[in-house]
């Protein structure tokens, strides 16, 4: 039970492109400064880019920029993003022969504890990070 | 970012030792009331025993019973003993080189989220399970 690393790499990659509006920033120097495969973060952008979070730019100057304001965009918007595929608790009534899929209590306390750990990420956004940023006088979470 | 199967199998498996409470029930009858393999419920069960929230009873006649009250076993404690291994977040900072690792906004926040999940899954028991079947005059969720 965890968040996955593409979700990390998503957030700290997002961090980056809030540090460098209104510019693009290249996929290879995203992947550089997090220290990834360049693929494999490409893949995570993909996703990012198709839920509207971030604009990618075509050719050989080609690269990612921010598509909302940082406050425009919270951790828990990214989670999803990445996470999105997965369900959050993966009930086995179907395979059990549960008759009561829909008003399970076991269900019911998962997908609300899952709802009250996703408001905690709604309330933080990529412009809390900045200024976080700021306060520090550099990004000390980035290289 | 979800929790397993093993986590559903492990609660719904100590609801039905609940129902049977004081007897034992057989890691066999535990699987074929769930329709799993009884190779993959015994290594669920083998972890739940090591967090001591089952006795295991050895021999011919073995079978697991639980180690508590169902009012002392909450959805946490199950969700805990089955997951333990998985870290909530996984942060990439030693690879990214970060150097702000213990103050980071991000962890902070992932790790918050995971804390006031853990709250909703502590507030419920398995003694609150047992009252749901009972209001329901059987347990519906069960074959």
């Amino acid at each position: 039970m965890k968040f996955s690393k593409s979700t990390d790499l998503a957030v700290h990659g997002l961090w980056i492109l809030a540090q460098n509006r209104p510019q693009q920033v290249f996929i290879a120097e995203l992947a550089l400064k997090q220290n990834v495969s360049q693929t494999y973060l490409a893949k995570v952008f993909q996703k990012l880019a198709r839920k509207g979070l971030v604009n990618s730019v075509r050719g050989k100057r080609g690269g990612f920029c921010l598509a909302r304001d940082p406050e425009g965009i919270s951790i828990a918007d990214v989670a999803r993003a990445v996470e999105a595929e997965e369900p959050f608790f993966e009930c086995l009534a179907p395979v059990r022969g549960c008759e009561g899929q829909n008003d399970c209590k076991v269900r019911e306390t998962f997908l609300h504890a899952g709802e009250v750990m996703y408001e905690v990420l709604e309330k933080i956004t990529l412009a809390d990070l900045l200024l976080v940023a700021q306060n520090n006088g550099r990004s000390k979470w980035l290289r």
